[in-house]
């Protein structure tokens, strides 16, 4: 099988952004991605434009992105799975440069959530659940993952303190990154007493919505190696479905299934298990969601993921350090940009290139992006 | 390079379906791909899900449409490149199984547009242009391409009376294909008296507004060998980029530059021309394009499209017989529908199925999906 490497990351730092259109947006993290890759736009033989809907009045933005950064004629278009848009993205760039039909490809996520109003934004949100079923019945992503969290709590003993740690943890990690929207170190004391949104999910258990773009450059395995002496190596690659209804899930809505199909696809295709794993980046788009990522990719058992958290095991140091760029939760969610971050904070791991934060000798790192409600799980293995 | 083949296609009538929701469109497609294919859900290793935004409520319509088929927890996703949708989707799915990751993947394209008045159509249509720089001043579909009826008449001489020619031609050919919107004769007196929408396109230069889904399904050399004895091979994909913004592109305006740089690549991979094509599927959103088609893809020398209908060589019996399933024009053209819909055509006509529109001996078929405005192109290559 041909390799197919990581050779430059970019992103902008999450945060509003009323100052700029997605095509400047867009711009910025492709621009920090070339220069990181060395190479120029002309050296570009295909984008992927990986972004939700809905947000901005910009329909298939792949036209305005692929203009305004010097990226035609080479093919471009839209790829869409809500939150897990630009790990899916990265997928279909990884099967461009691996049947041979392109030699490097720019993976491009982002997303301006702003303009809308905070009201606007969870109506938006709600249309990527079952318009049919559910969305007119007021369900929104915070009340979606509330129910997993009471079912989880209910199933594991899994406590409002064990979902409160991973807030804390990674809004202690986010002020070691300078791209994280949120630059403030908070307390057990500060989430636990933050306003409640959807029970038992309080405001610091909640992740934020942002403004903000990430890219990936890929290449094959001959440009990998002429462009760095280090490139970083996509080894595993999962994409899976559930259904997007609950109805039609596991009743038990302790898990996300996507997800340990995902993974186990993924790991099969690097031949290795979560324990090779050296560091990880999980969808925390809530804090009992990172709780239930843990056990879904086989970092500790079921049921376990609660203690993992109790116990700090996934701080710097831990059995496995996971988000300790800041997550979703403090690093902000700017949902086509997601995916792509997280691969971003993996190379920069595997290079060696965290400062403060590295995992020392980190050689493999898994991203995990889910989508919308759970109905889509990209998993991605890179290797050094 | 391993081989792709079309081993199921289906469609869905394209008309007005107040009855049904987008999952039941494309849920009819789907089945009679299986059927066509004689295989199971279960069998389908991937799904993509192709169509533009906007015109329903639901966002992210992959998680509805693959559960309602049966397709969890398989790999799905969205993939938009507005009216080029499902184009583009073929050449993911190809590269999927050509890389190895899947060996069989369903191209599911659909849109429902008629939830919306004429009026919202239009306007969503319009911010498929640069919400920046050009919507806002009132373009729409029909003005956008009226530009370039207006230039390709000034720079070549191009007359109403051969645009409407297409009209005719492709009216007359809907009459022969039970699936297509209109299924009544017109006349070139219909054509040219229908009322002006912008000048010079009337009413009957224009395509409707439908909606519909069409399936295609793929898989690799071994398993389409095993579904049928005659397996259609994708043996050329070309995807291209131009500008979104008009102010950004050749200013002729007579040609697509995405258009004939799409041709290009996917007559190099399959290592023929323009001269070898049997029958061909081109992107007749509006006559005048049907036209500079016929040039973009070396069908006729540049300049040379309007005496192309106007000698009647599009028909079957012609020099190359184009869109005689009725085209966008009297087929209909549901969004992201109409790519799958040209291949389910080109796949009928390659395996000898196409009846009283048959094209004796056909051995090789181009389909071409413009996207937009002409900022996206995807030519697909089959062969018998």
């Amino acid at each position: 099988m041909r390799k197919v490497g990581v050779i430059g990351v970019g992103q902008t730092k999450f945060k509003r952004r009323p100052d700029a259109s997605i095509r400047e947006i867009a711009f910025e993290a492709f621009k920090e991605a070339m220069e990181d890759a060395q190479i120029t736009p002309k050296e570009i033989q295909a984008s992927v434009i990986c972004s939700a809907t809905h947000y901005d009045k910009q329909r298939t933005p792949a036209g305005v992105v692929a203009e305004y950064l010097g990226l035609n004629p080479q093919p471009t278009f839209n790829v869409e799975a809500v939150c897990a848009s630009s790990g899916v993205g990265l997928r279909i760039g990884w099967s461009f440069i691996n049947s041979g039909l392109h030699d490097t490809v720019a993976i491009i996520g982002f997303q301006k959530m702003t303009e809308l109003s905070s009201a606007e934004v969870q109506e938006v949100m709600g249309r990527s659940g079952d318009v049919m079923w559910e969305s007119p019945f007021g369900t929104t992503m915070p009340a979606y993952f509330a129910l997993y969290a009471k079912s989880h709590m209910h199933k594991y003993g899994t406590t409002e303190e064990q979902m409160a740690k991973v807030a804390v943890k990674n809004h202690f990690y986010a002020t070691k990154n300078p791209k994280a929207m949120f630059q403030k170190q908070i307390t057990m004391e500060d989430v636990l007493n933050s306003r409640m949104i959807a029970s038992p999910l309080k405001r610091y258990d909640c992740c934020a919505n942002s403004d903000g773009a990430a890219c990936i450059i890929l290449a094959n395995e001959e440009i990998s190696k002429n462009a760095t002496d280090m490139p970083i190596w996509v080894t595993g690659l999962g994409l899976a479905s559930s259904p997007m209804a609950l109805t039609s899930r596991d009743p038990s809505f302790a898990s996300f299934d996507c997800s340990s199909e995902a993974a186990r696809q993924a790991y099969r295709m690097a031949g290795i298990g979560p324990e090779d794993i050296d560091v990880a980046e999980v969808h925390d788009c809530f804090t009992i969601t990172e709780i239930i990522n843990y056990e879904d990719l086989g970092l500790c058992e079921k049921g376990q993921g609660g203690r993992l958290a109790e116990e700090g095991q996934t701080y710097l140091g831990g059995e496995i350090p996971v988000n300790i760029d800041g997550g979703l939760l403090a690093k902000g969610h700017p949902v086509g940009a997601t995916g792509a971050s997280q691969i971003r904070t993996l190379v920069k791991q595997l290079r060696g290139e965290s400062g403060e934060t590295q995992v020392k000798g980190a050689k493999r790192g898994l991203a995990h992006n889910l989508g919308g409600i759970g109905m889509y799980c990209a998993v991605t293995i890179l290797e050094v």
